[in-house]
């Protein structure tokens, strides 16, 4: 498939840092920084963008609040064909505390907002939008929404400034014939706007989706190295990146990255498929459980994880 | 997705075997065969059907030669829903050998065939079904061959006798939109036949085409329990159970065999996601060479392995 309108975006740092409270080193963030850039990926997600006003840093490390001088440590000016994203919650980040573009090495804001905060999310994303930045709207837990609400938030959405709106399957629930037609809804309603896609792993759909999400019109695809991310974890980039066959994309700094930093790091965090996660994206629940209880001495009693959720949610046997 | 004419086939000895040269004790083979039992799965392949002939028994375990003592030694008389099947290779066993069904515990002999064996394939099924058993032709590594050779050999099957025909992803290299045409392919030119799935997980998309394909009519769904199979592996009998959601299927006594048994397993042999089957998958080669890295010091070598394809394959970089 080659199309010039795909861009890809490495969430490593940002969507990784859900299961270590963003605690990595500067090493591993300039790495993974390094690999993007080598591997000629489009845009790089280095954390959240928020404040001691909400967290503190004691608990969080530096990506988790995306300061501008941490920033610049690892990527200096940045003078590179990789853009640097970061991510915000509706609520956890002072519209005022965000610099003007002219005065910041960040080139894109993406907004995370759940269905009842689009509102909010509209009127964040255009303040990131007249203060230079590219911007989106990500919005979250597609698959609890119920479709007319959806319909609603997406006709406000199309209404306004915001250039990109994401499709994100947060519990990794959705199968393939649910990513097309949520594609399709939302080419179909948002015109002229990028669709993006951002897909969980629980039932190991995360890469396939994104390619289907792809083949009907998303073009902005979300990715991590090895699919490092919460709970199940992302889309592989390093797959994604052997599909695209793109010549502006290369393999092997990708690969170099994995074998160097993610390897060591996956003898410490268990992401990716385990049999919890499944039961949640099976159930459509929040992973928040199964992280829990991949935390816990019984990370291997999957028959008695399938009966706490069987007791609590009464679905799946 | 309610189906009544879907049928789960479990692969775990047979497939998982290509790892460990079928060296599985009794206490595993009967784990499986009774989560088989306990979650209603529908067929159960024990194993391959050869003799000493072609292989030593010095080397290999007992499922590779799947003789009728010891199956039955597994499943007594197998009084239950779930069938047995074992598999067969071309010149690697002596259709005399094998026993009217009147004889045998087995139901099932499924012929795995490449393309310029169909003929030889066609014969063996066709002795196997005269001698009572169910019978499938497994076409192997069809991502490699030529358009017009298939669509003859699949003439040649369609007048044959045989009822059941596979899509097989041999090397985990098949998109969900190649799945798509060579399910809507076999369907059309083998009508009244069933149609069977068996996928790879190179790509982590065994789960995801198997899915593809039953949306696209087959109903023959291969699958493994925490996907054990050659290289990358196959698709994950537990989320396909969890998929299906058929009330003949039961998820908990799959999760007591993947806990009892495949995770400590997986601590010996790594099947699975791993870099080197993601580089022959994205190939289209056979995973020989991965496997064979796999089993090396080195293994982690990463950047080596697609290096070492590159040289020799020229398309990957």
């Amino acid at each position: 498939m080659y199309r010039k309108d795909i861009k890809v975006m490495d969430c490593t740092i940002r969507d990784g840092g859900l299961m270590n409270k963003w605690k990595f080193s500067d090493a591993f963030v300039g790495s993974v920084y390094k690999a993007c850039v080598e591997g000629g990926i489009d845009y790089m997600e280095i954390g959240y963008k928020t404040s001691e006003k909400y967290f503190s840093k004691e608990e969080y490390g530096h990506w988790k609040f995306c300061e501008e001088k941490d920033i610049r440590r690892i990527v200096g000016e940045n003078k590179t064909n990789t853009k640097i994203s970061v991510m915000v919650d509706i609520g956890r980040v002072e519209p005022d505390n965000i610099l003007p573009k002219s005065k910041s090495v960040i080139d894109m804001v993406r907004v995370a907002a759940y269905l009842h905060q689009i509102d909010k999310a509209i009127v964040l994303a255009e303040h990131c939008l007249d203060k230079g930045y590219e911007t989106s709207i990500n919005l979250m837990a597609v698959s609890k929404v119920n479709e007319r609400d959806l319909d609603e938030a997406l006709s406000d959405v199309a209404k306004s400034k915001v250039p990109i709106f994401y499709l994100v399957d947060s519990f990794g629930s959705l199968y393939c014939e649910q990513i097309e037609l949520f594609a399709k809804k939302y080419m179909n309603i948002l015109k002229g706007k990028s669709i993006g896609i951002h897909a969980h792993n629980n039932m190991q759909l995360a890469f396939s989706n994104t390619i289907t999400a792809a083949i009907h019109g998303c073009s902005m695809l979300d990715a991590t190295l090895l699919g490092l991310g919460r709970g199940a974890g992302n889309c592989p980039i390093e797959i994604l990146i052997a599909f695209l066959k793109n010549p502006k994309y290369r393999l092997l700094p990708l690969f170099q990255a994995i074998q160097d930093h993610m390897i060591p790091l996956q003898k410490e965090i268990s992401w990716g498929y385990h049999l919890p996660y499944l039961v949640t994206g099976a159930m459509n629940e929040h992973p928040k459980e199964a992280m829990e209880w991949m935390e816990s001495e019984k990370r291997e009693d999957y028959v008695g994880f399938l009966k706490h959720m069987h007791d609590n949610f009464a679905l799946l046997e």
